[in-house]
């Protein structure tokens, strides 16, 4: 059984996370916790998104936290770019990469986006001509990529297809999303394994949501069918207590714990990343879920 | 990526998950959970144990419990014996099958049985006699084979070599527990597939364990390794909530779920599993945590 020497953890709980939770974070509270994540060896943050703030009000500091953030040649941003405009506004930014984003199902796309999925992928083009024009990388998260709340199954051949566009448009990486956690390990290979064979040039990551406690069994798939990238999260974030059935992405210090029993680097200290952990606990007034060996190890 | 078309689920609740419960089941909470987990399609049931009433009081109703049960053809029960005294007492039962075990570690294996890995190897080849002459099925569980809490990693040798024995003394299938569920998906695949290289005439079932969130995964790669049968809880049960850092076995309703997702056949009704929970939470007097789904099915 091959798995890959190393991992890439990009780190989206400044962004999936903390739109998904209840309390909204302060701009103080999200740079100590960029800190901190930066300190204990993160190098790859979605840090926020360029989502109207009347719809996603917990990031509507996009610009100035952007300000204010660590600017460090060994740490990567992103921010999620909506449309041309969420664009216009990164693009006054000092960010080097965006992230674009659709759903692999109609339904999830029209209600996500409010627009089909060939609207979006036309805005998306807009968006990567305009990005190409000022040398930012674009990546993509194709969402319900597993699964969706209102379709159910997502033929392969649908998110292959979007894929082929992504790449002919200029993303440099996909991620596919298991927004509502239904992915199973066999469908992750069998997914990951086909859209690899049919377009080995571009880089892969997966973005896994814990609902359904299956993340870190599709964790091992993926791997096994080549993804070398994971979205994760810091504590889990997203799951707001009072959202019923809303979960939060892979816990980012689940998923090092495990890769590193694995003997797979990461570049991340275990001990660093769980301290991050308290100043979370502290601001949402919940505890985090910890396994016992984290217990001990959190101030 | 090839799973097997169907799996063998071992339900350990009513003796590993009641064993490790603060609160006690009384006989009739014994029975109408056992019953509810037949009626859910369970086929395989580990009831009881022939410990001594006074180290394990929860489990002191053995030969009643066994006499109130419904005998049923399809319906393959065990009990755990560890040493000839409680040989004795199952041999008046109307069992047909038994348990032995032992640690793959000489520490947790002193702690757990008060004797070395020899003397304990010595007491099962006299069950495994006995057990013989009475026509008595024999299963092995050997406990901590991925890592023990006082020691550490457990070489596979070790864990070879004693499969071996038990092998040769006439168990028909050998259980290798995670008994503090520290085993990693990459180890799990790497024990399994050198065990069953050396020794394919036996058959192997994994008893995992939930403590660091990565049962599930473990599944996934033994699976790959050839295994098709799980030792599970229903609800997870074994994690006393007052026992920090004590959790269960992977639970049997998760398991069945991630395999029904995998299209692999365990012939167990969820919806009526979810149902057996109910009954569970009123002992304990505490909610067990379910996945979203589950929460919409369960009455």
């Amino acid at each position: 059984m091959i798995f890959p020497e190393s991992i890439k953890i990009v780190e989206v709980g400044p962004r999936d996370g903390l739109q998904n939770e209840c309390t909204v974070f302060n701009i103080e509270q999200k740079l100590q916790l960029i800190n901190s994540l930066i300190d204990s060896g993160i190098k790859n943050i979605e840090v926020t998104s360029f989502v109207h703030p009347k719809i996603i009000p917990q990031l509507a500091d996009a610009e100035r936290l952007l300000e204010l953030i660590p600017w460090n040649k060994d740490v990567n941003y992103n921010a999620l770019v909506p449309n041309e405009k969420g664009f216009e506004r990164s693009a006054k930014t000092n960010l080097r990469e965006i992230t674009v984003f659709l759903s692999a199902s109609e339904s999830h796309n029209k209600k996500n986006t409010n627009c089909s999925i060939s609207d979006s992928l036309r805005r998306i083009e807009n968006i990567c001509r305009l990005a190409k024009e000022s040398d930012i990388k674009i990546r993509a998260i194709i969402a319900t990529a597993f699964g969706c709340p209102f379709e159910g199954e997502v033929p392969v051949e649908r998110v292959l297809l979007i894929t082929k566009e992504l790449y002919r448009m200029g993303c440099y990486e996909v991620a596919l999303g298991d927004t509502i956690g239904v992915a199973n390990p066999r469908q992750v290979f069998d997914v990951f394994n086909t859209i690899r064979k049919e377009l080995p040039e571009l880089s892969y990551a997966a973005h896994f949501h814990d609902t359904n406690k299956m993340a870190l069994a599709n964790v091992v798939t993926a791997m096994q069918a080549g993804v070398e990238i994971f979205d994760s999260s810091i504590g889990g974030l997203g799951g707001c207590p009072f959202a019923p059935g809303a979960t939060g992405n892979v816990s980012t210090e689940n998923l090092v714990y495990m890769l590193n029993k694995m003997n797979i680097e990461t570049g991340i200290n275990l001990k660093k990343l769980i301290n991050s952990i308290s100043l979370i606990e502290e601001v949402l007034n919940r505890k985090i879920e910890l396994i016992p060996e984290f217990k001990k190890i959190k101030k």
